[in-house]
């Protein structure tokens, strides 16, 4: 396996999308001495089938959140790497946010936000890559977006 | 256009409220070297218009839910004066997770939490003031208020 | 009082429960210098009349969902003594985060998530025991449990 996350997402076959712009008064991340703080992405549409939109237990299937819950990662990835200009100076993911857009009787938010945590360790490494992490249903997220992701990385 | 927070907020004609007081078993902020943690704070109710209760999309419309977490900055600028003498010492915002009280059919959440992140980039600047965020809707917040907010500023 | 947070956990006659594993793709907790970040924790069956799921104004009563969140609490400080060896090594409490598996007319949130605010005062004292905090409610949690925290402490 490849060392740096660079060479692994290459390896992973990964090209990632173009860096989202802010969609409301707020800057995509802020970085404050080696820690930077991502705000809440949303999902690109990273394959045909990729939910962007709707609820878990009512539009969407776990298997649809976590294949969205991936694609925020896709995003978070763009914006962390526009920022620092590499990812292979990202010395380790710390703590992640992961919002699901879920009707009350739908409670398998880990399974979903796996989707992003998962893609995390194929890039970072399974030391680098896992952080802390907090998964929780919401009744409504901006534009109906599928899943909301803020993360804290430390990065060299 | 005034180069200190002090000096924009009387420019902008603003007063702060009264600091508030903590509801229950918590601090309104606590500081970690430079870092200044934010409770999640509610709206003070700064006009006769600004709503202080209820929900978008059920009781109240975008634009009064926008009023109502500029309010929720407000109250949070009062805070941070009071934590550290004066808003001149503030570094920046650094990030900000904003609660909209809101329906399940209820998507512009980044547009209500417009409200407080203006507020912050008309006191501290496009650059300081503008930090990462995150918007999201909840079906519920203590008391039924419309908006609650927490923050983290890096101060001198 | 015991001056030592475990001195006190003996004085108060709380034995923690084992340490939790990660049900999913996380970490119980990650480092960064002093800094500790937990991961969302739920409540651990502290006693038989601790409910571990529901929902607050539909299953649980506001007392109830209190019980819930000290039982967060309880699973919280096992995390964070096996995480750094013992908790006289904390320094404080920074910030948390309360969500509460509530109904939309449950409004008492802060008055749950102060069964978790309070064991923290109870173990560290009034002043390192007890941070700023958001508590806020939520349609849905991870396996309907009935309040999920995460924490950020600070440690020698």
């Amino acid at each position: 396996m490849a060392t740096s996350p660079e060479a692994r997402l290459k390896e992973l076959g990964i090209t990632l999308p173009t860096p989202g712009r802010p969609m409301a008064k707020y800057k995509m991340a802020v970085r404050v001495g080696n820690m930077i703080y991502l705000s809440g992405h949303g999902p690109v549409k990273a394959t045909p089938d990729t939910p962007v939109n709707g609820r878990c237990g009512q539009d969407l299937t776990l298997e649809q959140g976590k294949l969205s819950a991936r694609a925020v990662g896709l995003n978070l990835l763009a914006t962390l790497r526009d920022q620092i200009g590499s990812l292979d100076k990202v010395k380790r993911l710390v703590k992640s946010l992961g919002l699901v857009n879920s009707t009350s009787d739908f409670f398998d938010h880990p399974k979903v936000i796996n989707g992003y945590s998962e893609l995390m360790a194929e890039v970072f490494g399974e030391e680098a890559g896992v952080g802390a992490r907090s998964a929780i249903g919401t009744n409504a997220l901006p534009g109906n977006i599928a899943v909301e992701i803020e993360a804290i990385f430390e990065v060299e």
